[in-house]
């Protein structure tokens, strides 16, 4: 059912008699092949299989533009070229994907690719938040795909999610830790006590930090995110040049400390809220209640709230930055891209985010082939040996203890509660130490048995 | 660009000479008007100048189907009918949005839907998890679109999130908290050290749990949740029958009590992970390190962790059930079906959310204009008389102070660190504060101020 589509810059998609797919593959070209350009090579190339069951056709990358190798990438057999208009003059490219950074070759290349007819994905929050207006518009003209989910947190997949998963609300207001460099030095700072100067240069030689930290520290990036995140979520044009962006450096120990005992954890928040006289647009340090979830986002970790009128409050934590998580979002939105010009637009998204002939019958297990730690609470007689038959009970089954726990206190009718947290082990094999552990002598009812996820 | 699509059960867009979308709305017709149905109505009336401006279209309730008013709606001017076979039946209606839950008229119903040509929004976990093979496989044969983003975790976008936002991952493992009932109770039984018959007893009052509470607390509702996460994330059938189940009825305050002595919250958790050997699909309680952001999750929200090989683990959070939540992912899906029908397939989600003729030139405020609580720390000369002058200049411009903390052991140089930390008040208020504290012989240097916000 439903044709085939067929548009400039965008082969036709094959389909045999039956109705099946072609193998063809959608051919990518890679500008930059830096961190994110890296990771999204490699991502494409190790997923390859498990994205074109989602994707319905393989991606195939054509071409790489980069001054220098990469060292983290094997990129034998993709041709290479140093020059980024070359591969988007090249009209094997359906898809151009722009991971070169800054405004100014960015934006040429941007628009090149676009006139070109090629489809565009961007990481670049700054290219996005200065010239998007721009870019979009020539996008539509073309009619061309321009996705930039990366551009904001990273891994995650926050502009999807306000721009049609609460496509239903009115959005109220929306607060996001959304540069994890300022993130990791704030929570050194309280954690640890330590100086601004002090983190910041150990977050240099982390390499989570630039040489010059200003658009980290100054508040520049999350205000270029924020500036995205503000357009989608209340309908307004982009205006980077209006967001009033405050930095980190000026931030004592003494005032995160005192902040601290009042009950508040200071982060480092973009803001965007819509009142009746306008939007407030704003960047800057944040004392946030300690026991908000999003006070709680530590290191170079990422969250963004947003709070919807129906929805209510909703938050979106990940990996804001990095080679695997940025090429995460850069991914999904080739992945999108194809969906929307491959499949049928009636089932564009496959219901079970596979196409429904790339189904795996990978079984399902049984709960006694389960793997996990548990949570053993044995009610013991109190009498000497017990806790060493226990002890013996699950080393004879390779069963190791992570910690253990004896409540002498809390005796009760001559029982006293044992509690084991366990290693990882087959469900199987608990069940069969809970059975021995049951049949000891010294040991009361039934074993109380938990489960424990580290979920790290 | 591209032509306009006209497909069965959908009428054609209608476009000017100049490319202008017609106004005419897209019909959907709402089966239920209990408490999702009633917000989903609710949500499409309020927000619907917002929504259209999203969707491209406006969205119109032709007909409800139900058997009793809703005392929160005002359904004035929309037919009812008491028969859902009448509305799926209605050749005016594009969309049916089925909420009238469990398994038997419902799966009739979504099957006879598809059948006439109609598009198919649910919320209905059950629904999908045990008959989601044989809707889909006749939705693909019909060609039309069936959504139930719903069906998981309320209004977090969570489908959406594994389904699109993290195409390019080969998902190692997912857990989640979705079932709000289940959290409710053990959020209680931690916090205030009640017993489980006594909290279920509550929640059933206060309406969080059914009379028969046996879905929630036995982990049949996660489990079908839980079915539904675990296809889409590693592309395999649903498999509802398979799935582990274990509830929380017989968690006692001990043992809650115990796993928090050992640095553990215990949370009734939906697991899927994926092994060599297979899948595991599991709901039980289970012990989580205390410091996760999943272990602070309370009450009744939801929150679904997923973890990639590309993006690490992401965490998504919000409320999993209530009347204008749940209607927010079932718009949400309806502006999807919207979207990809009636839009240009290059730009049917709209780059900055909102169509580009449809953006607002509500301006963005200057830093002046804005509003937020502060956080001072003033550097007082410890004489008498400054914190009376301090709290005189405050109240002068109708600065309420929330809480007030002077550090007397801190004394340094003769000043006295004086916190402060005011209600919202405009910034050009504060500005002018601070200037006049400033200005006081009482205090030294400039005034630290730091932004306040509580993100509730």
């Amino acid at each position: 059912m439903c044709g085939s589509f067929n548009r400039p810059g965008f082969p036709a998609v094959l389909r045999s008699e039956d109705g099946e797919l072609s193998v063809k593959p959608v051919k990518v070209g890679i500008c930059g092949l830096g961190t994110v350009g890296g990771g999204t090579f490699n991502v494409l190339k190790r997923n390859a299989e498990e994205i074109a069951r989602r994707a319905g056709r393989g991606i195939e990358v054509a071409q790489i533009a980069a001054r220098d190798a990469n060292p983290q990438c094997d990129t034998t057999g993709t041709p290479i070229t140093g020059d980024v208009f070359e591969l988007v003059a090249n009209p094997e490219i359906d898809i151009v994907i722009e991971l070169i950074g800054g405004y100014t070759v960015a934006r040429e290349l941007v628009l090149k690719a676009i006139d070109n007819g090629k489809h565009v994905v961007t990481a670049n929050k700054a290219l996005i938040a200065v010239h998007g207006n721009e870019i979009f518009a020539k996008a539509r003209e073309k009619g061309v795909i321009v996705a930039f989910e990366a551009a904001v947190a990273g891994g995650i997949p926050v502009i999807k999610a306000i721009r049609e998963g609460l496509s239903a609300n009115r959005i109220n207001w929306l607060a996001g830790i959304i540069n994890g460099t300022g993130n990791f030095i704030l929570t050194e700072m309280r954690e640890k006590g330590r100086a601004f100067d002090d983190v910041l240069k150990e977050a240099q030689a982390l390499g989570y930090a630039e040489a010059d930290p200003t658009f980290d520290v100054e508040g520049i990036d999350a205000a270029h995110k924020l500036t995205i995140l503000a357009s989608i979520a209340f309908g307004i044009p982009l205006q980077f040049d209006k967001a009033y962006t405050e930095g980190i450096t000026k931030l004592t120990t003494a005032d995160v400390n005192y902040a601290e005992a009042l009950g508040y954890r200071i982060k480092h928040l973009g803001v965007a809220r819509r009142t009746e006289a306008g939007i407030e647009l704003r960047v800057h340090p944040t004392l946030i209640p300690a026991d908000r979830l999003i006070a709680n986002v530590n290191g170079v970790m990422n969250a963004v709230m947003v709070n919807g009128d129906a929805v209510g409050s909703t938050l979106y934590y990940g990996a804001g930055a990095g080679m695997e998580p940025t090429a995460s979002a850069v991914v999904a939105d080739v992945v999108d891209v194809v969906r929307a010009l491959t499949t049928d637009p009636e089932n564009r998204v496959p219901h079970l985010a596979f196409q429904p002939d790339a189904l795996s019958d990978h079984p399902i297990l049984p709960i006694e082939a389960c793997e996990s730690a548990y949570y053993l609470r044995i009610q013991a007689k109190d009498h000497p040996g017990v806790l060493a038959q226990v002890a013996s009970i699950l080393s004879a089954r390779g069963i190791n203890i992570e910690s253990i726990m004896q409540k002498e206190a809390e005796e009760h009718d001559g029982l006293v509660p044992m509690i084991l947290v366990t290693h990882r082990v087959c469900e199987a094999q608990i069940n069969d130490a809970i059975a021995a552990l049951e049949a000891l002598e010294g040991v009361a009812g039934q074993v109380v048995r938990i489960r424990v996820e580290q979920l790290n």
